[in-house]
């Protein structure tokens, strides 16, 4: 058995495809954002933009998150040293829980130790409590909940995106006895579309179905405290389980679900992946405690990168750039290549300063490949003009074509 | 279809077998642990004695840890804000690699969110790039390194524990022409004994497999540089894979693998688990970084924790208490029940103002429940002393056998 050969071979064949991967090495820097410094080539740290985080709101930055860390930090130390049951269950844990639960108007609350793990653990777990269960997935669903449901072994009909007519037809097709649950996000990150959560769980409600939905994109974005897409629309009492993240627009790192106690209770006392992990540090739980507290009183950040976000595409627009249509805070740009993506992502990095990271297969479909842009509540007119011009001279340069 | 019914009837089953979990809520101290506040009932947060922390050097407190820490969070704020490929990778990424990367021995390293994905991620992922691969995996492995062979969907054969005839049989009866991986611990750690890993990879060789070594509960605690059992017998050049977390003996949180640099460059370039989450926050990471640069160095930590186990068991011993056989700085107490283990545990808090949580299944087969004690460089002969009273007049109380 040629080992070494078959490792290679699997990297050849992303390299040929053009989508292997260079992680650029940067830091941004903390009270400047959007500036960082970027470590390329052996010139020494290199002042940047970043165009691509999703620290939405920059609440990592924030100085209520920082101070909560830093006191956290030296009041309990680094980590949590166990797992949830075996010493790792600290008060920080257990006020974020309740503060979560408060969000999302739910009875409780489990922490994860990232978004990832929390589709994937509730998901594999819940289909395997619920006998001969059959789980009704949205086909642009993140691949941690396609992980889930594929680790639960459960039984899967894909729907069409945001397609109720083909929800329907699946719903109505599974025999009338089995446990369904419909897994779906509420913002998909990679279009900036949003899914008709009313009209879902109206379906759920016809069909006798469990809904799980991941806000991980929209909590702290939407709604007047933050809770999501599910508190704009005023029904996340409808949904049986809410899934978040504490590393996007609440700046941290970490996930969770909020849903009924029971529920709750199921899948802290069964899922291996909450279970058999150190749980996670307290300096993040604090961090994180802060900044959902925060964003439950404050709409002034949502609304700057609200802002922003529009004026970007209208920016990209008035340029010609083919943005793509998001009814949210996320601005991509359709290229369709991924060899031609990264080649102006590695362009605005060299020559303009401007960091975009090309999204290419299998985060999005291939043909699709696209740029992403992000900007936050303090990326400025005069930064958005100069990058619509740079992309311009470079969608020149490489002879894309521009719309209209 | 009744889901309320279902989700409590699992709860039930739990309270029935006495195996449901109640989590202790805490608050190290830091700077005094094993000194922590216990916050139980409605009496405000009570003095307690933690002996069941994984935290086994209590880096967590180490003042460059912290200071490191510190130093990252007012540098570049609390998350890193994206995926490693998006966005998320640092300088501190970058740096804390190369330096698990030597740490073993290795050309590169890959860092997790934690130890459990590392685990799921990379056997996982592996399994599934090697064709028809089979896995040769220890009875006694982790719940993570399961999930990951389980997920990979490969064939799997489970050999009885630490037994090198069995390993062999189940070797040579597969097709030699099959990809083969062989997946253990160095140190298991509700029992404290040690994989014969020389043996393994003499195996290995013989029958051309690979091997996947989870060192989580021994790096930073053996080896001159805290490389692990790997390290301390001189075998790491010899294994393809080693894993470790950053969660235990170095006092944070996260995950690592470590190996030549194609092997890593797959899981980095397939593996969903690595690819599609927040990377690890920078202050986390700067904090690792310090823990095993110091435990490179420092060797002070790691004989005081070895004096402190080997203390304790004889302290146990002494009292008649049943100590189980451990090779390692773990120090278990057999139950046999998991009521009287909880019971154990639950008068040891209240009364005594000892913390150690009982251990039973699924971490630990049902009939072996236990006690599992971890005491780390700053318990004192007098804290052992009182523990031991302590669990004699609890054994008795509860009518539990003393040895001999
Ligand atoms: C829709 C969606 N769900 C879940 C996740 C995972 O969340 P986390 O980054 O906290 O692991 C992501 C992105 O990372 C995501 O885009
Ligand atoms: C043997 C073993 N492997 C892996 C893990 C997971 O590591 P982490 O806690 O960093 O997720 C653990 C415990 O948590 C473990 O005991």
């Amino acid at each position: 058995m040629d080992y070494a050969r078959i490792f290679s071979d699997a990297i050849d064949r992303l390299h040929e495809e053009g989508r292997y991967r260079v992680f650029i090495d940067i830091l941004r820097n903390k009270g400047a954002y959007p500036n960082a410094r970027c470590f390329a080539g052996h010139n020494g740290p290199k002042p940047i933009t970043v165009w691509c985080s999703n620290d939405y709101l920059t609440m990592g930055q924030h100085p209520d998150v920082i101070a909560a860390m830093e006191e956290a930090l030296h009041d309990v130390g680094a980590g949590s040293g166990g797992t949830r049951n075996i010493g790792g269950n600290t008060h920080y844990h257990v006020d974020l829980e309740a503060e979560l639960a408060d969000l999302h108007g739910k009875q409780a609350a489990l922490l994860f130790t990232s978004g990832y793990v929390s589709n994937e653990a509730t998901l594999s777990t819940l289909a395997k409590v619920l006998p001969d269960c059959i789980i009704f997935s949205d086909e642009l669903n993140h691949a941690s909940m396609i992980a889930g449901i594929r680790n639960s072994g459960c039984e899967k009909r894909v729907w069409k995106h945001n397609d109720l007519e083909d929800l329907e037809r699946l719903l109505s097709a599974a025999p009338p006895e089995a446990a369904k649950l419909i897994a779906f996000e509420s913002v998909y990150s990679m279009d900036g579309d949003v899914a008709p959560i009313a009209e879902i769980c109206d379906l759920a409600d016809k069909y006798g179905a469990l809904t799980y939905l991941d806000e991980v994109h929209a909590v702290g974005m939407y709604g007047a405290r933050g809770g999501g897409i599910s508190e704009r629309d005023a029904v996340a009492d409808r949904v049986t389980i809410i899934e978040g993240t504490l590393g996007k627009a609440f700046g941290v790192m970490g996930g969770y679900i909020a849903a009924d106690r029971t529920i709750v209770d199921v899948i802290r006392s069964y899922a291996p992946g909450f279970i058999f992990t150190t749980s996670l540090s307290p300096v993040l739980v604090a961090g994180a405690l802060a900044s959902v507290r925060h964003l439950k009183r404050s709409s002034v950040e949502r609304e700057a990168q609200q802002r922003n976000a529009q004026r970007l595409k209208e920016v990209f627009a008035d340029a010609g750039l083919p943005v793509m249509n998001s009814a949210t805070h996320i601005v991509p740009l359709m290229v369709g290549d991924p060899v031609k993506a990264k080649r102006i992502s590695d362009v605005l990095l060299a020559e303009y300063g401007c960091y975009v990271q090309p999204i290419n297969y299998p985060t999005v479909p291939r043909g699709t490949e696209r740029l992403r842009f992000t900007p936050g509540p303090s990326h400025s007119e005069e930064m958005m003009r100069e990058l619509a011009d740079a992309l311009v001279e470079i969608w020149d340069r490489l002879e894309l074509r521009l719309a209209a």
